[in-house]
């Protein structure tokens, strides 16, 4: 064992867990030593492939939404025989399986890279997690399963890598690079699996074991006694705060001088209430309705949309749900919709910008929301305002949709439209937009402009900070003005879930959070220790 | 001639202009009737390269700095065997001149292209331009320069087609697309050709004539004896205005109501002050940096650098001088320093980022300056500070180069250093960077963060607006947070030498406006036409 290091990064995911490191991005290790006989090369690769198939498609069974489509991806790559029959060719001439595997694949890994296409640059992680998996199995790595509570640790790591680890038995994340506001972190908070990032490059050996600490932000290499005592220190008060929170789940938000707070949940996929209880909640604060817009059938028709709407509202049984209409663009591309190559995505053609620019797309989902209007308490949402315009042209076309609606004898209701708070010019004058019926502040994009700092760019993660005072005092402002000129003012952004953040949020006065639903205990329990000093 | 056209576009450079219309992008109508004989084909594009040598020679001799630059670089590929030995290789094979030459050509764009690097990504549209240009000269279209005061007209233009006309006798440009926020434009502006952008497709015909309506952003095709009767009177109000600028140019700026203002100039190549006359400013308020790691040396040792400044601060006579620190990335990759392939690099590593993640190449630049400020009034300004912990560090390496510099004898001096007020949360928030010395507003880029709309992406150059209330009232708290903490505010982006924003921003207190050396009379004429209401 070597000696104990430890380095400091950022929180992407609260918890802590320690365990056998597992090095990400490794290949070199994974080559077998080749048989020289072509047939038991063929035939080692097709088990390989064979084996890797099952394995994925045991995993597939048991997700559903979009991890699962990640892996239906997979299988559907391994079973194509482009793929296999040009290592299989490599192989008659004299190369060994590893080595034509890995060409094959890197010839399509190169094809995925080059594309314009955010969504196909995507797959290209895929490939590469493909590639591994059918070589681990080459080299009889009877366990290519990560072994249960692993450290990952590398440089980064792909949304199909952390998906195909049970996490249900403990273990965590260390990455060199990556950012907080990654999918996989995400995907981390909403799993409780604790993870850091923006260590730094760090020098693993092959039998290292890891704390990821996800409270303090760091990681320790080959702990020493102190550093297991302060790991079951710091693990037994994140159970202790466990047990709180599931303590106050159920019950009404307050802080600890009476005051009544609603939170809601944010929903990304309508499968993530399948096992939710709805009274834990104040409803649905935002229904981020990228969902249906990442289908391999194409764009949503008004049906798909309005029974997907349908489902959510049926969930929340009369309380609360806010829609917001779709925000692809900056990271989140829709193959047909959105627009390549743009320089600076993130402050380019998105939200409601896009939306407004195909008007024939936003008719069919603004007609889906006004049918589901008629089911329950909805509300709409615009994602992205930069000026009052976009607001009184997104009402003109919901008008129109429910009168077009109406005159076809269909049922729906007029939706009050309100808007996400997140491009600064908003938050600083939020008076011009009083033709908004209601705000939503979105801490995360709020931040990442009035801070200058992408969310994805590792390099500016410290800068893209919701802590910098100038945030809290466009909060404020926009609570004191909703205030004044009589407007609800909520919060859907990380912010709104984090016990550093929530005492402040209280005291701008806040009323409403929205958050992860896995989140929604731990928010409870730190409004409840909020007490009147943040008043 | 058909009937007249009105499109309504943006302002990208003032002024207004009349002429034939001459179509970008078209290359359609420039193939010659091939001659079917290899050996007069490969004499015919011969001459046209040779002819085309010859003739950007001769314009690269009228230019100096960048625009020389990129003609220069023309030239040494015209010149380079390997591309025209490969479209002479077609036409031994029975190809004609101009397919050879065009698919040679092609190569090297799509190759260019493909790469991630900024840089040459932008010398591909230097190749369509010498394609195009050989092309012209193949078909015998012997006017192969744009005829004298044309209206060019296209979707957008390069930076050498924009150099290659000569404006002197007029013209002017009317993009479809287009930013108001692009090099062109800014050449336009400091140019004085009357530029509109984001008019939409227009139809075009052979024979079309058309207004360039700079002052109104607008453009009129085949004008009618009502649009010749507005642009008269335009055009005569635009000559006469100029005649009042020329007027004010020498004297200081004043308000109608006697308020002194400074007007001073922002540099971006030392020898645009070559043709200028220090004593009609105020000084220079902001140096870019960046033409000195522009060069195909490499980075700029201290020496090169400390001699550029000196130039500088020459030429002001005794007038303050504004260095401000590299402020590469985002638009200005600088190869071998930037980072390629940032997902939004205008939220990236730009800036004091990239200087504090490299400091030995910041070091070299704080030294020069130093050394700088022993010869007259300098300071040293830091671009995109998010956090005074930046300048904190910033303060330390300074400090660090000045006791460097002197324990080696070298003549220096400790020079004020201030921030750019560019990322929102400085402006938000400015009394947390009292450890700045000055402050001086860059509204281009807070414009760009606040509206959460890139400079360069046309779709959302109206959202792009410098206009919008809140910019106005963030620059009115920096103005009086800075008289507040007693901090110098001032003013360095494209709206202080808009004279629809003069009035505003003299009304917020500033005092210290930095603009573009060619609008210094406009500015002054603007300031002199604000009164007291402004105040």
């Amino acid at each position: 064992m070597r000696p104990a290091v430890e380095r400091r990064g950022h929180v992407a995911a609260p918890g802590i867990a320690a365990g056998p490191v597992v090095r990400l991005d490794r290949t070199g290790g994974l080559r077998r030593e080749p048989s020289g006989d072509p047939a038991r090369e063929r035939a080692d690769l097709e088990a390989a492939i064979a084996s890797s198939i099952v394995a994925i498609a045991d995993l597939a069974a048991t997700l559903e939404g979009e991890a699962a489509d990640i892996l239906d991806f997979q299988i559907a790559m391994l079973e194509d025989d482009a793929l296999s029959s040009s290592a299989f060719a490599a192989i008659a001439k004299g190369v060994d399986a590893g080595t034509a595997w890995s060409d094959a694949i890197q010839v399509q890994v190169a094809d995925y890279e080059a594309t314009a296409d955010e969504y196909f640059r995507a797959r290209a992680a895929d490939l590469a997690d493909i590639r591994d998996r059918v070589l681990r199995a080459l080299a009889h790595d009877g366990d290519t399963a990560t072994p249960p509570g692993a450290v990952l640790a590398g440089n980064d790591v792909t949304p199909s890598r952390f998906l195909s680890v049970d996490w249900a038995s403990g273990g965590g994340l260390a990455l060199f690079a990556g950012s907080a506001s990654s999918h996989v972190a995400m995907l981390a908070r909403s799993r409780g699996v604790p993870m850091v990032v923006g260590t730094g490059p760090i020098d693993l050996g092959d039998n290292d074991i890891a704390i990821v600490d996800g409270e303090a932000g760091r990681i320790v290499l080959n702990p020493g006694a102190e550093d297991w005592a302060a790991y079951e220190a710091t693990r037994a008060d994140t159970v202790a705060r466990s047990g709180r929170e599931d303590a106050v789940l159920r019950l009404p938000a307050r802080t600890r001088d009476g005051r009544r707070l609603s939170v809601m949940i944010n929903v990304a996929e309508p499968e993530e209430l399948d096992a939710l209880d709805p009274t834990t909640c104040d409803g649905i604060g935002l229904v981020r309705t990228e969902f249906l817009f990442h289908r391999p059938q194409g764009l949503p028709d008004e049906e798909t949309q309005y029974r997907a709407y349908r489902r959510i509202v049926e969930w929340a049984a009369g309380r609360p749900n806010v829609l917001r209409t779709l925000d692809a663009g900056g990271d989140k591309p829709v193959p047909g919709l959105t627009i390549d190559d743009e320089s600076n995505p993130f402050l380019g053609t998105r939200g409601i910008r896009l939306s407004l620019a195909c008007p024939d797309v936003f008719m069919v989902q603004l007609r889906a929301m006004a049918r589901a209007a008629a089911l329950g308490d909805v509300k709409v949402m615009l994602p992205m305002v930069t000026v009052p315009q976009e607001i009184d042209q997104a009402a003109a076309l919901l008008n129109r949709a429910v009168a077009d609606l109406e005159a076809e004898g269909v049922a729906c209701r007029r939706p009050a439209l309100g808007i996400m708070v997140e491009v600064p010019a908003v938050a600083i004058e939020p008076a011009l937009y009083a033709n908004a019926d209601f705000f939503s502040i979105g801490s995360n994009d709020l931040t990442q402009y009035v801070t200058a700092s992408a969310r994805d760019i590792a390099a500016v993660s410290t800068l893209n900070d919701a802590g910098h005072p100038a945030i809290l005092s466009l909060i404020r402002r926009v609570v004191d003005v909703g205030r004044e000129i009589g407007r609800d003012v909520s919060l859907c952004g990380d912010m709104g879930s984090d016990p550093a953040h929530i005492p402040a949020l209280v005291g701008a006065g806040l009323a409403t959070l929205s958050v992860a639903p896995p989140l929604v205990g731990r928010t409870k329990l730190a409004i409840a220790e909020t007490g009147a000093e943040a008043s």
